[in-house]
C-alpha cells in the first residue's frame, strides 16, 4: 500500500500516522518526491481501510498494491478450483451447462424441460422458485412449492439443481438443492453471504449490474471467509448506456477473472442480452474465450410462449446452441499456467 | 402500452395475441404503418410484463405509455406526501437534516455527536449499527448493541433516529427506531421491502448505484403495495466512469422525482462524493434545487479521525454546512403545482 | 412514430400540431387511452426531430417505431455488404485480419512487422501515422512521413493499408491509403464524416467510447448519405465503471449490428482490453460470435518493448492468436437470413 | 510515479528498466514488499507514458502520483484565472450567463432573443451556426451566414458572442467571435485543440459525454500548451444508464474542478437535462455550488416552438431563471484558498 502525503505535512499528524501504521505491524518506507512524500507500507495491508487513510488531513491519496481478497486470489492458490456437484462438477475439465426455465410453473413443465435439456447435454438443471421481480404486481414464483417441483425433476432426471435464494429465512428449504444461487441484486447482501459461508453447499454468485470484478471477488470472499470454498462466479451483463441489448455482456471478465482467481466462471447469455436469438452467438463466444460453463433459460411450450421471457429458448433452439458450443469447445482458449 | 408488430405477422399468432390481450381487459387499437402495424392498448397495463410481450415471434418491440408504478405516482396523488417522524416530519415545509456518525462506536461518541448536530439544527440523528462493508475483514458494526446506543442518544436529545436494516432477521430490534433505512445495495432486496410494507414505520430507501429513478419508485411501490405509504427516497450517487469522486451525485434526480412522485426526496452528499470537503457545496446545491432534506455524516473526535471515513465532517464543519444551507433555503426551487 | 399527448391537451395547440404533422406528409391515427391520447404517425418519419416534438407543451413523450438510419438499415438492404479492398475484401466470406503497429516508427519497423503479420495470415496492414493522444506532451506520430513509410510497407508486401485520419486537412495525403479509419474520438466529427462521404474510399468507423450502436449507424449514415456506401464498423470497447480492463469490449454488438445493418463488423480487442495477453481470448470470442474480422496491434522488437503499448503482441504471439482464431472460424456463428 | 514490479523480476529486464528510467532523469527509490517490489520515481514524470511502462513483462502495475496536466493544474497556479471577454469577463467576481438560441435561424430571431436575454441580465450571447446533429438528415445550421447574423446581434446589443466551431477549416470565419466553443463530441479532436492553442481567443471546451474530469483538463492542456491560456471549462451532462433525463448533470464537477484547476467552470443545464422545465432548478443548484456561470438555451417564438428544442426556454421563463439564480448567488459556495 502506498500513502501519498500532501506537501509539507503537519509534523505532529505525521508522527501520529506513523505510530498508527506501525501499530498495524506495517513497516514504512518513505520516498521524498518534488511535490509529495510517498510512504510505501510493507506487511499485511488487507485489513487496512483505504478510505480511512484518505480521510487524514495530511494524506493526498492512497493506492493499493495488493488485492484486498485473499481466499479467492489466484496468487495464493494457483490451481483451478473444481467443485463436485452430484454426478458432475463445475470447473476443471467439465464444461457445465446449467439450463432450465426462468420460473418453475408446474411439475409437467419443469420435468419436461429437464428431460429435454438433459438429452441435449445439459449437466445441471436450473429453475426459479423465488423470483426477484422489479414490480410488486408481477408473478413472484411458486416459492416453496416451486422448490419441490424442481426436486421432483431432479429425481426424474438425476440432474443436480441450481436455484436462487432471496432471503436467509428461505435457507431451511434449500437442503436438497445442489447449488444455491445468489442473484445479481443480492451480490452485496452481506448478511446472506456470511450465512451461506457456514453451509457446505456450492454457492453461485451472480455479478451485480454495476459491480466491478474486484467487488465480485470480495463477495466470494465473504462466503469463503466463513469456511465455504465452493464458490462459482457468474457474469450476466452489466449496466451501461447501451439500450439495444438489456445489459452489456462483459466477456473480457472471463480471462480477467481467470487471472485474478482460481474459482470457476459461468456465463449467463440469457439475462445479459434479454433476447433469445442472441443466446447462441454469445454462448459460442463465451465458450471460445474460456468460460467454465453456461447458464441458459429454456422454456418448453411454444403455445404458451406468452408466459415465458423474451430471453428463453425452446428445447429445439437449446439443442442447436449445444451443438454449436460443442463444436467450439475443443478449440477454446486455455489460460496458460502462471500468468 | 404500444405493441409494434413485425412486418407480415403470422395470422394465427396474431389472433392468439389479440385474444390474450382482450383477456387482460385491454382494448386494442391498431394502426397500419408502412413498415409496421402498431397496436395501441387501452386499459390497466400495469400488470402486463413488457418482457413477455417482447418474447413473441410476431412482436418487434413494446413501449410503455403509462408508468408501471401506481401508489408512488404523482399523477394519482397530486399533493406532496408529508411523513410525521417523532417531533418533526419529512417532506412539506420542513427541510430535514439527518446527521450522525457512519458507525456507532460508543455511547459517548454517538451522544456527543447527537448533541452537537442538534445544536447546529439537525432534525434527526443517523448512525450505523449494522454496517454493509465490501470486505468481510472490515468492521461490521456494533449491531444490536449499536442500536441500543443510538436509542440512548435519542433519549438524551429527543432526536428521532434513522438507521439501516440489512436483513429481515434484524427487524425485531428496530421497534423503537423512527425511520428504517434500506441501503443502496438492498434497494432491490424485494423480500425485505415486502416485509417492511407490513410495518407502519417510515422507510427511507436509498437509490442503488446502478438503478434508474423508475426502479427506485418500483422499490417504493413494493413497500406501498403492502400498505405502508411512509416512504422516503434518497439519492446517494450513482456509478459512472468518473473516478475523481467516489460516485456521481445525480441532483437532477431531485426535480425529476418531484415530477414523477409525491414522496419526499433526501440527498446524501457524504456517500455520493466520498470526500468531506465536497459535502458543503453539494449540500448547498441539493437545497437549491428543491430537495426535502439532507443526510450527512458527522464524526466527533478529530484525534481519532483515522477511524472515521474520508467523507465525515467534524461538528464544526457540519455547523458551517448548516449555516450555508440555511442561507440558501429561503431561495430554493419550489416545483409549481400541476407540472 | 408515436406521440403521447398529455391529459386534456389545449385544443388550439393540438390543432397546430396536427397541421404541422400533416404538412410533413404524415398521416395521423389517434387512440384515446384512459390517461393519454396517443397519435400514431404513418409515413416517412426519418426526418422528424424527436426532440422537437417532445418540446411541445401538450406532448408527454414521443417514441420512435422506425429506425432513424436508412442506408445502413438491414431492413432496406437484406444482403451483407462486401467491400473490395486491394487484393482482398471486407465482409462476406473473408475473415479480415488487420494487424500492425500502434505507431509507425521507422521503415524497418513497419516493413518488418508487415512481413511478419502477412506470413501469419493477416489480410491487411494497420499503422498509425497521425496519433490521437490524450496528452499534448506524448508522441503524436510521424504524420505525413509515417504515411509514406506505411505505403512503402504496402509496396513491399502487397498488403492493403488502414490508417487513421484526424482532420480534414490531412485528407489529401490519404490518396494511396486503402481504408481510412475514423477513430473513436472522431466518431461524431460530422464535418469529417460528411467529407469522407464524398470520397469513394472504404471508411472504417470506430465506435465512440460512450456511443450506442444506433449512433454508430447514424455516423455510418453520414458517410453513406454522401454517396459512399463502403463503410466498415469497428467495436473497440465502451466506457463503463469497470477498471480491471481499459474498456469493456461489447461483443454482443456483433450479432446485434448484424441484425441492424448489412455493413461488415470488425472487432479491435487490443484497444478494448488494453492488455496484450487478453487479445487472444477476446479475438477467439469475436470470431466465434460472427465478427467479419479483427484489428490487432503488433510490435516487433521485444528489446524496445518500452516504446510499445501494453496492448501490443509480438509477431510470435500474433501468430499464436491467428492459429487459435483459425481453429474457431469453421465453427463460427452465422446469422440466419431474414432475422 | 510508482512502478509495482512482479514477484522475482528477470534481472536483465530490471536493469534495462532502471537504465531507461534514469535516462529520463528520474531518480528511483525501491521498497521491497512481501509480494512485490515497488519503485518510487522522483522527477518530472509528466512525459512518461503510463501505458508503456505497464507493457513491460516485469511490471505488475504503475500508479501516477502527480497529475499529468501542468498548465491547467491549480497546484502550479493558485489564483483563479479570469478571462476578459469584450465588456465583461469569465471567472473571478462575475457570474457569466451565456444565453441564446440553439440554432440561429434569422436575423430577427437572434436579435430579438439577444435583446431579451440582455434585458434579463445575460452577459453573453450564444447561438449555433454550425450544428453537430446525430442525423445527416437533420438541419445542420446556417453555417457562415449564421455567424453573420450572430455578429449582427452582437452589434445591436453589445453582447460578446460564443459559438461552436466544428472543423479547423471554419476557423477563418471566427475572427470576430469572442469565445470559440469546442463541443462535447470534439473534446478530444486534438488537431482542432492544438490549432486553437495558436489563436489568442478564449476557448470554451465542453466535457465529452464519457470523459473524465482529468481528460477534460488534458484537452485544456492541449490548448494551453500552444500558448493560449484562455480556456473555459463547461460541464453539460455525462452519459449514464439513467434514461429519465437525457444525460446526468455532474454538479460535483464544479467543486472538484475548482480544486484541480484555476480555470473557470460553466454549467449547461439545457443540454444536460434536455428538458426545459429542469433548467431552472439545475441552474440554481449550479449557482449554489460555486459555478462561474451558466449556458442556457432560449428561443423566442412560442408559436414556432415546434422548431426549437425540448430544452429551450422562452424569454419569460429565462427571466424567471435569472431572478431565481440571482437570489442564490449572494449565498453561493466559495472554495476556500489553498484547498
Amino acid at each position: 500500500m502506498i500513502v501519498i502525503l500532501k506537501k509539507n505535512p503537519d509534523e505532529k499528524q505525521l508522527n501520529n500516522l506513523m505510530a498508527w501504521l506501525e501499530n498495524l505491524n506495517l513497516s514504512i518506507h518513505p520516498t521524498e518526491g518534488q511535490m509529495h512524500t510517498i510512504l510505501g507500507l510493507v506487511g499485511d495491508t488487507s485489513a487496512v481501510d483505504i478510505d480511512l487513510l484518505r480521510a487524514l488531513d495530511i494524506v493526498e491519496d492512497v493506492k493499493r498494491v495488493q488485492e484486498p481478497y485473499k481466499s479467492a486470489n489466484r496468487k495464493f492458490h494457483e490451481e483451478d478450483t473444481v467443485i463436485p456437484v452430484g454426478n458432475t462438477q463445475i470447473g476443471g475439465d467439465v464444461f457445465s451447462v446449467i439450463a432450465g426455465p426462468c420460473s418453475i410453473e408446474s411439475e409437467e413443465q419443469v420435468c419436461q424441460i429437464a428431460k429435454a435439456v438433459k438429452a441435449s447435454g445439459a449437466t445441471m438443471l436450473r429453475g426459479g422458485a423465488f423470483k426477484p421481480r422489479t414490480s410488486p404486481y408481477a408473478f413472484q414464483g411458486l416459492r416453496g412449492h416451486g422448490l419441490e417441483l424442481l426436486l421432483e425433476a431432479k429425481r426424474q432426471t438425476g440432474l443436480p439443481v441450481v436455484t436462487e435464494i432471496m432471503d436467509l429465512s428461505q435457507l431451511k428449504l434449500f437442503d436438497k438443492v445442489d447449488v444455491i444461487q445468489v442473484g445479481a441484486r443480492n451480490m452485496q447482501n452481506f448478511e446472506l453471504l456470511k450465512e451461506l459461508g457456514h453451509t457446505g453447499k456450492p454457492i453461485l454468485i451472480k455479478r451485480g449490474l454495476a459491480n466491478t470484478l474486484q467487488e465480485l471477488l470480495m463477495s466470494a470472499e465473504y462466503v469463503m471467509a466463513g469456511g465455504n470454498e465452493n464458490v462459482i462466479l457468474c457474469e450476466r451483463g452489466i449496466r451501461t448506456f447501451e439500450t439495444a441489448t438489456r445489459n452489456t455482456l462483459d466477456l473480457s471478465a472471463v480471462p480477467m477473472l481467470k487471472k485474478m482467481t482460481h474459482l470457476p466462471i459461468i456465463i449467463d447469455p440469457s439475462h445479459a442480452t434479454g433476447i433469445s436469438w442472441m443466446v447462441k452467438p454469445m454462448a459460442m463466444a463465451a465458450a471460445a474465450c474460456g468460460a467454465d460453463g453456461l447458464m441458459i433459460e429454456v422454456h418448453n411450450d411454444p403455445k404458451r410462449a406468452l408466459c415465458d421471457g423474451a430471453q428463453s429458448l425452446t428445447p429445439e433452439a437449446f439443442d442447436d446452441v449445444m451443438q454449436a458450443v460443442n463444436a467450439i469447445l475443443p478449440h477454446a482458449y486455455k489460460m496458460p499456467k502462471g500468468m
